[in-house]
């Protein structure tokens, strides 16, 4: 049975009640540890779960920032030194990732608290998590304020990137599942994936058929 | 093995390639339907996979829109009636769900060519996606130029919900796994999920536990 909830129901709902729901309705979402160190060299590494792709050509990459206290430190790093690493979160790490969420003081890295190993490599200013297969270097480009609710969407140009060799595919498919990463759901269910397939590109009046994935093993 | 892509790097490989390669770097994706109609009174039905959540209070969802021809008739279906709806694909939909990327021309309807059923109903303007499990209806907002790289931001406020009663959880968690909503990756990959577990909200110096997920049945 379906359940209808109209805008008064909505509006009617407790407030956790409706965060839960509202955040469970865009679908399965790109989860992520940003990885950031400040001025005065304090790291800091905090989950994402509002991450997403806006161009390859130049390669850019966004996040919203809600105006909530852990995610400050975060925000306030990129402004100050221009650069972050994103790194993708696998079934090893997922707990850990998760408790960054918490709000620690600002003077303690949640790299030192987790157990996450910062690793920092080819002179590149933020620093990575050594346990994320995927690490994505990212520089600051821009900051778009949304008034509408008070957060800010900020986007990155991917300058470098660390990705497993045995899952790239020949076309440049990066074969993220095989690589382990997770996705999460709402606020905090986490879940692994299971490919039900690669789809060619569509065409009116053709078929649609699977694409191989041919990673070197 | 890890492959390191310096921007040199990057900046040399073949476009298709580098495609493929960016758009698989922002992790699982939230792919989803999105109906409209003209005020012609076509209706037109086309795949997004940059969805994402902005906020519970009120509830905002947004979308990236690339300037490329098959989204535009959603775009401009979107600001001259200010309605649409998101709807979750499930595993029975997917291919079709994928055909709706193709180039048709304006005057076909993406639900004709698929077979995938338009749903009109308590007196909302857009076409909700019959076999869709979670429905959405979303009131346009605000339109946000990205100029950085052509591309705009949707965000639009969800004014009514459809979605499966056994998939509610006592808290508002919905859960999208029991709905069999998919996810993707890349630009052709679709996957089904495995939850790992719902994580406890994080406290400094407190161990995590699973919270457990009471649908009614």
């Amino acid at each position: 049975m379906q359940k209808h909830f109209t805008t008064e129901r909505l509006e009617s709902l407790e407030k956790a009640y409706r965060t839960h729901l509202i955040n469970s309705l865009g679908g399965f979402k790109s989860v992520a540890l940003i990885g950031t160190i400040s001025k005065s060299e304090v790291t800091n590494l905090a989950i994402f779960s509002s991450i997403f792709h806006i161009g390859a050509h130049p390669p850019l990459i966004a996040m919203i920032f809600r105006p909530s206290p852990p995610e400050r430190n975060t925000l306030s790093n990129i402004l100050e030194t221009g650069y972050y690493t994103i790194n993708h979160i696998n079934e090893s790490i997922y707990k850990q990732a998760h408790q960054t969420s918490a709000r620690y003081d600002e003077d303690i890295s949640e790299f030192e608290v987790t157990g996450l190993e910062a690793e920092f490599k080819n002179g590149f200013f933020a620093p990575f998590v050594k346990q994320s297969h995927i690490q994505i270097a990212v520089l600051f480009k821009e900051k778009i304020d949304i008034a509408i609710n008070n957060t800010s969407m900020v986007i990155g140009e991917i300058t470098e990137i660390y990705v497993p060799e045995n899952c790239i595919s020949d076309d440049g498919f990066l074969d993220i599942e095989k690589a382990n990463t997770i996705t999460c759901s709402g606020l905090d269910s986490y879940h692994k994936t299971v490919r039900l397939d690669r789809l060619s590109y569509a065409k009116p009046n053709k078929p649609l058929s699977s694409l191989s994935i041919n990673c070197c093993d």
